[in-house]
């Protein structure tokens, strides 16, 4: 895509411009009034239906106290439509969103798994990531290529359970065994909350959790800098902060993509970057993630670890991945080669995502304009390689800020019902909360119009 | 099948009593001559010619420099049949025997996934364990009343990404994260060569690997004693050995399945059990484990674990796992119900496993008593509820003991290009090794014809 004519793009742009109209218009008549009926004509347009958007355990249990209420809920499909009063579960980043797109993709995303294969733990022996499934790794390097977020060359893809499995690999790889002092693990704040708790659980003598890389002071001794860009939760592009030698960087690039944020030329090209389904395609029940790393034998722990770890990783679901992969580069090189408008069946996922991500991120300021009691970031305008567009980012999360009086913005949306994760778990004021913008629509939908009944 | 007539086991006796005769006379041919034209049209009949049978690093890399070997062996199909001097790698336990199997069922075993499905983390929000897929659920509790081989009544089903995440996660859950002193790990010896690396690879301050549970002096201290039966590498039934209060036990079930050892009443009835399907239905690549748990708190910090560990575990995996199931639960059902043999197409995987395993282990016996160099463990005969055959075990693992001079039994087997685990890696002898039964026939047959001719 990154390839294509500007005609191209004019005629891609007026096919997308008049569905995201009609998305807009769908959006508008929802939100717009509080006809009953109208609310159920709409929500059954968006609705995807699943039957379970509501009732959804915290995914790092930042509130327990929502998961009983949660447990509690009706799951009827009446509740969720007729959606006065019920619980809206924005606190986790579940990207159900993308099911509405996988959903137009017809058989071509489709897997079928005979029974005889994976008796062999192994996938690819002579590859030093012994467990990668070649036909993901070479659908990786592709799909980089294609939208230009990662240089592949010259890097060993190590692929894992999800890219949290490849954060603690990175760990095991880059501290060493004999260290006498715990390796000090640093993300500027506001960080990824997972970070803290899944660095400490099982008080490795490897390495710790520092806290704020902003503040670190950790004497000469080695440190690992997470870079998380854009961030989560405050969807900022970042730059490493610590200012001395001696540390490593790892990059988590999770929400590197084009629905996310601009493709800057050029390509990423750092030391250790993780990527995963769960924010680039939305796959996030098939757990898995990969890893670019330039270092052989950081790579070669990095496999260690996840051999100690699980022996491996779900061939089906890096089958799985490869096969969605390979759709979504399909698409692009279709596009980009025939000069016509992507057909309905072959539609961008980028483009699917962008207008969404546009879409709810419009109506997100809308609300929040409409009252005096919350701000968000503003994000500066770029010029994105990939889709000819300059914008500014469109987070996944939303990083709201509660002004004024209100102390605790997690407690003030958990009285309507609104559930959010608090700053406080990602190293930041209460003052805060993150807020999901990936959800289904109808969930979505709920929140926004309970905002601006707010 | 445990509630079948003895006329419906007589009947599938005499069908299965004819499958092994040819299974048999093919064994037979290939081991015993040496004409190039006999070898290769035995072994094109036994072989199921995947092309990458030799050539797969070490799982837990006991044999570095055995990895290098194997990289650069030639993987062409010629080498393979010819089979002058190549290297036969059974030093891990690829479970690759059980293909055949599932070659054998047709599209009855076959899974289809739409790309649609999967956006979510949740597979069961109201569920403990948030990320089991509900029929995987149901299939693991059939499986288990239909074989008779563990209680799941009262117990609560935490899934892992394969029984080595689960053994992590039981570990985390129950060593207390304010613990002085990480609590012991014992297990007797000779042990599974991975709980020691996985216990300690990130020198945990909650556990540490204390060696033979035989020997274990741990003071007063609190200890998990890890109880694998049928034993990895030795093949014996295991009951604990620590003699004193203070400690919990885990019992490693990955081996206690019908073709392996014959099933006791009543069934297994323990706090914390592990099983797998890598080594139940032969599906190690699809890394899926399950954990019966009866305290609910245990079950509840295990499913923490695998959130901070991997945020759940594949879906792709644990519906191709429930499928497995169920094809493997329909045959025994359908057998015990009409009546009749199983049809072909509905073979019962427990009698593939059986048989195979039974003509193994007599070729093996056969080949070691030729020689006076080695020799190997034997096994009580016990009676079987679920086959109703009388048998010792038949395990997964040759133990086998190098006599006389010989003290490395693996160096041995190392210069006759047979790659085996020494029985260092398991706290015992180097005049041991542990050597894989469920490689592929070929590679198996060329073992045993190797092992003739020294």
């Amino acid at each position: 895509m990154g390839g294509g004519s500007l005609n191209v793009f004019s005629a891609r742009h007026l096919l997308v411009a008049s569905l995201a109209l009609n998305a807009s218009l769908l959006f508008r008549v929802y939100i717009g009034g509080f006809s009953p009926a109208l609310d159920l004509l709409s929500l059954c347009s968006l609705s995807v239906s699943k039957g379970y958007e509501a009732a959804a355990p915290d995914v790092d249990a930042a509130s327990p106290a929502a998961v009983s209420v949660l447990a509690s809920s009706s799951k009827t499909a009446e509740h969720r439509l007729v959606d006065h009063g019920r619980i809206i579960n924005l606190d986790h980043g579940d990207p159900t969103m993308y099911e509405k797109f996988w959903q137009g993709t017809g058989d071509r995303a489709t897997i079928v798994i005979p029974g005889w294969q994976s008796t062999s733990y192994f996938s690819d022996p002579g590859n030093l990531c012994w467990f990668l499934e070649p036909e993901l790794g070479r659908q990786i390097v592709r799909l980089h290529g294609i939208v230009g977020n990662a240089v592949t060359d010259g890097r060993h893809i190590v692929v894992g359970t999800g890219s949290t499995q490849l954060f603690l690999a990175v760990l095991y790889a880059l501290c060493p065994q004999n260290v006498t002092d715990p390796v000090s693990v640093v993300s500027m704040a506001p960080f990824y909350s997972s970070y803290p708790t899944t660095t400490d659980c099982l008080r490795s003598g490897l390495y710790r959790w520092a806290g704020d890389a902003a503040s670190f002071d950790g004497g000469d001794g080695p440190f690992v800098e997470l870079v998380t860009s854009p961030n989560n939760p405050d969807g900022f592009l970042r730059d490493p902060v610590v200012n001395r030698s001696g540390g490593v960087l790892v990059h988590d690039f999770a929400y590197y993509w084009p629905q996310y944020t601009a493709m800057t030329s050029p390509p990423a090209n750092h030391d250790i970057t993780l990527f995963t389904v769960s924010k680039s395609t939305g796959h996030a029940g098939i757990r898995i993630g990969w890893a670019l790393v330039k270092d052989a034998d950081v790579a070669r722990k990095m496999t260690k670890f996840i051999e100690l770890n699980s022996i491996g990783v779900s061939k089906d679901s890096q089958l799985r991945a490869a096969k969605i992969m390979k759709v979504v580069s399909d698409a692009e090189e279709d596009g980009s080669k025939q000069g016509d408008p992507p057909a309905v069946a072959a539609r961008s996922l980028f483009e699917f995502g962008f207008e969404n991500m546009e879409e709810r991120w419009r109506l997100l300021r809308e609300a929040v304009k409409q009252s005096s009691l919350f701000s968000l970031p503003d994000y500066p305008a770029q010029f994105c390689n990939f889709n000819r567009r300059s914008f500014g980012n469109q987070p996944a999360f939303a990083w709201l800020k509660c002004e004024g009086e209100i102390e605790d913005c997690e407690g003030f949306f958990r009285e309507k019902k609104i559930l959010t994760r608090s700053g406080v778990h990602f190293g930041d004021s209460p003052k805060y909360v993150r807020i999901s913008m990936l959800d289904r629509d109808d969930n979505y939908l709920a929140f926004i119009k309970r905002l601006r009944s707010l």
